[in-house]
């Protein structure tokens, strides 16, 4: 499996406003960018946080792009997943039509109306007790033949795949505006750490729109 | 007066771990860049949370550059500053030492005692009832002939100095690290913008050590 994060981000590195409303971060040419990334992934995962406050649908947008995936035998967009451990997904969640297959990844604690509920729109893997364990979910998404992954958020979720060591691959764009606020979502929230600090290697940097694309590769923990 | 922020971010956007505990984001080819820009200016500033977080000295560390600043008949050092509304800057601060003229910008509800205090140390300058109005702050520095003026943090000192509409440059380096943590300081805290964010264009990006330098121009409001 190769786990790629991609987000855009402000010049001070926040996802979101503190009232996590949705800011155009990048412009047209990132969007386009992040719909190839898309269009070349198995499956494009977001935690439920992001499913609350954005409701996004994640499928492929370009017209070729799709024509292109169908034409090599694929599914016309990726599968989308969402990292939820007790079901709060909203059952009319975009993420939850039938554009394209969903996965729900659960912890035990999800009730079992949510379950029953969500069973109906998406597959569900459970993993973790309270806490939805990544490691096994990801393992059993790669069972599931999902090989290629892309990570759109949020930063919680993001935190978290770095801690677990999932994450191969770091791809930020860093747009020209300042949102500030010591409580609005960054690239990487959760705990933090406070020693053995996950390291990059700057792979690649491209100016794009009115700001800089970053590719960083992280490296083996 | 011409206000530049500088700082060092983690590939997250974070100054610091969730302790507030400095971490090595850049590396040797910044530092000396950083030392370059501080010679070049007439006063470095920082918030009383990096004062007591880091306790830094401010002077300019290479003795070229030293030598130069006493050639061109200046000062050794450029001026500190620290904004501090209660003066909790400590009397044994490095910054409080002879080593640079020190400027502690204090706002009308600091204490008569801690004024005693850091009055033996360094020039007061009064702006604001309960917080540092930094407007003011910046136009009294301005009247005792500061000009080129640097910022190297924190947080919540960045994005005031936003909100105020002072600042005219941002300089950014970006570190091959993940930081993380929902509560560690990013490169503009305060309450965040919600409208009217502050916008940039983007100067120049420069590898440098293992990550990144980006240096944007602040747009006029
Ligand atoms: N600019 C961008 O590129 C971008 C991209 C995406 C999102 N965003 C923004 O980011 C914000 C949402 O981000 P967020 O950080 O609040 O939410 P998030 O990362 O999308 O989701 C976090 C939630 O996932 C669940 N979760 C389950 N297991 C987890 C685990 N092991 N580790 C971490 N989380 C786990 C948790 O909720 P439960 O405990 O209920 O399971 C957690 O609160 C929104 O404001 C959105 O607009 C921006
Ligand atoms: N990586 C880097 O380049 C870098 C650089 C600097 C600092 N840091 C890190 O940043 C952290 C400290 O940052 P911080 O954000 O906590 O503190 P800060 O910005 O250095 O100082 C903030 C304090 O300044 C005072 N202040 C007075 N008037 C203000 C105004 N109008 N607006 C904002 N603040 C005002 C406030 O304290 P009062 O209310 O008491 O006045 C406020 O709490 C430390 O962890 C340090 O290591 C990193």
């Amino acid at each position: 499996m190769h786990v790629v994060v991609n987000a855009a981000m402000s010049a001070d590195g926040k996802l979101s406003s503190h009232r996590r409303e949705q800011i155009a971060i990048s412009g047209e040419a990132d969007f386009e960018r992040v719909d190839r990334l898309r269009a070349a992934s198995d499956a494009v995962v977001v935690g439920v946080g992001t499913v609350l406050a954005d409701d996004p649908h994640l499928t492929v947008k370009g017209d070729d792009l799709r024509d292109q995936r169908r034409a090599d035998g694929r599914s016309t967009n990726p599968a989308r997943v969402v990292v939820d451990s007790s079901g709060r997904t909203p059952a009319d969640a975009a993420i939850l039509d039938d554009a394209a297959a969903t996965y729900v990844c659960l912890s035990e604690a999800a009730p079992v109306d949510r379950r029953m509920t969500l069973a109906d729109h998406a597959e569900l893997v459970t993993a973790g007790e309270e806490r939805v364990d990544l490691l096994r979910a990801f393992a059993a998404l790669q069972d599931a033949g999902l090989e290629r992954v892309m990570v759109e958020g949020g930063g919680e979720l993001i935190f978290s795949l770095f801690e677990a060591g999932l994450v191969d691959e770091l791809r930020v764009f860093v747009g020209p505006k300042i949102i500030g606020g010591r409580d609005a979502p960054t690239l990487a929230d959760g705990e933090g750490f406070l020693a053995e600090f996950p390291t990059l290697e700057l792979e690649e940097v491209d100016r794009l729109d009115d700001g800089v694309l970053l590719t960083w590769a992280v490296d083996e923990r």
